[in-house]
């Protein structure tokens, strides 16, 4: 029987080291380096870089194959938070149970911070050593996937849609096409590249996509769920902000129950599609439960 | 007789459309994209990418080697000046004789779309269509070489160091170190990538590297002298804001007339790194007098 907790654990240490040896103290900008880091290592989740991974062996990669890739997109992931959290954005001052960037820190050093963290996220991933040309064309390949789902027809977008949309009823179709961009886009990315990376083939990553979407959806489903029932002191955040904003969102639309169900569907369609894998793929397999059982 | 004019326009021109095409329409996030091309097309001087495709040039590089890194570098540039002039950072509302993106538009926008041109340069640099596997390592190089340029241990360490430094009287090399982190770090990438895409052999980079850290620097005292003795409406911004500031500037260190004759030295110590080249360097040569000749 696999076991989740552990495996994740393991990742964390490994994803937590390598990005400790990523970000160089620097003396000159030492505030910089402070504040890049008191976001970084705020005892984040993970769940990216895990997935970026989990991918990778799932398809037989080795488990070094994708470690700069899982740390580059926790690095976007992270300015990502720092960006939102912004009083021009949503102004939150708790994140992970502790001050916001802007909070701890101030809004011009948050605002550096994040665009250092998404600069340091292409930096490493064009510094990784090889000799093999075959791997030269993999890495840019892997650089332009994550921009292009990080960038202005994707995470950027979905944040730009939520923000113009706070007031406004989104139905189904438009909550999911948002969703899909705001956080979809970087764990479909996170799976494609740790997939590509592992070696997948056409079929494998077809696959993987169709995980990818379903576990996007049911994180964001889950999400909503979090924020309207969830405990505040477990999330390290508060709760209710989205009736507040008058956020569109899905146990607004679907209600508490019928939200909790869509999740379980989206859930059991994700293990569907993992149904030509091996027990490698075991991993991928917990991880969608958890997405949506957790509770922070 | 080489004339620069013509040769700027005709540069901007290719630029321009490059940058256009670079930069498609959304129909979904269609303000983002709006506030990105208001910043990206507001008619800056493109010194960055004319730089680059000059120094492509001056080693004897084809016209189009370059041409996506010098785009990549103007995106990065006008987002650096989109976050800059945020109210958390210079406060500015006027730039190039336009409102700053966070007036024609709003805070949260003008920050995305800052993200969002900073990302797009990582996209376009991986987008590159190649067949020959020696230009994928030549563009992941580029990658490296502008990420690191514009990231915590350069263009943003430089940001970080001019904002924790005003109202502190910084001595002739500590102004000298931030100003090369701030402006320098991306105009000597510019240089180095343009040269780099041309073919340049060790001692033709060791010697552009020279006139680029002159140039640099030179550009920036005449920035600053532009700040106290510039014509705000043929420069489109406010004049008299670094002292209002307190910034430390080389006026306030060595006088108006002291900072024009080290301008001076610092071109004329540009143009004897250029003495090994031939005639191909003339736009560089010519650029080194318009750097301190400008008017805005």
């Amino acid at each position: 029987m696999f076991e989740l907790k552990p495996y994740i654990k393991q990742k964390n240490q490994i994803i937590d080291a390598s990005l400790e040896k990523m970000l160089k103290d620097s003396l000159s900008s030492e505030t910089l380096v402070r504040a890049m880091k008191y976001s970084l290592m705020a005892g984040g989740k993970r769940i990216r870089p895990v997935l970026c991974l989990a991918a990778c062996e799932a398809v037989g990669g080795g488990p070094e194959d994708a470690l700069t890739a899982a740390c580059a997109l926790e690095m976007i992931h992270t300015y990502s938070l720092i960006h939102d959290d912004l009083p021009a954005m949503d102004n939150d001052e708790l994140r992970r149970g502790k001050a916001t960037c802007h909070i701890a820190f101030d809004e011009a050093t948050a605002i550096l911070a994040g665009d250092a963290l998404l600069t340091l996220a292409f930096e490493v991933l064009s510094s990784v050593e090889f000799d093999d040309k075959n791997l030269t064309a993999r890495w840019l390949k892997v650089i332009r996937l994550i921009s292009s789902a990080a960038g202005y027809q994707g995470m950027i977008q979905g944040q730009m849609l939520d923000i113009t949309s706070e007031g406004i009823k989104l139905s189904a179709d438009e909550l999911e096409a948002m969703h899909r961009l705001k956080t979809g886009a970087l764990i479909e990315t996170s799976l494609n590249c740790g997939a590509y990376l592992g070696g997948a083939d056409r079929q494998q990553r077809d696959q993987l996509n169709t995980y990818a979407r379903k576990i996007g959806l049911a994180f964001q489903v889950a999400d909503d769920l979090l924020n309207v029932e969830g405990n505040p002191e477990l999330m390290g955040k508060a709760v209710g902000t989205d009736s507040l904003r008058q956020k569109s969102t899905y146990p607004s639309l679907l209600g508490i129950q019928g939200s909790r169900e869509f999740a379980k569907k989206l859930v059991k369609e994700a293990l569907q599609a993992l149904e030509p894998f091996d027990k490698q793929a075991d991993p991928l397999r917990a991880i969608a439960g958890y997405i949506i059982e957790r509770k922070r």
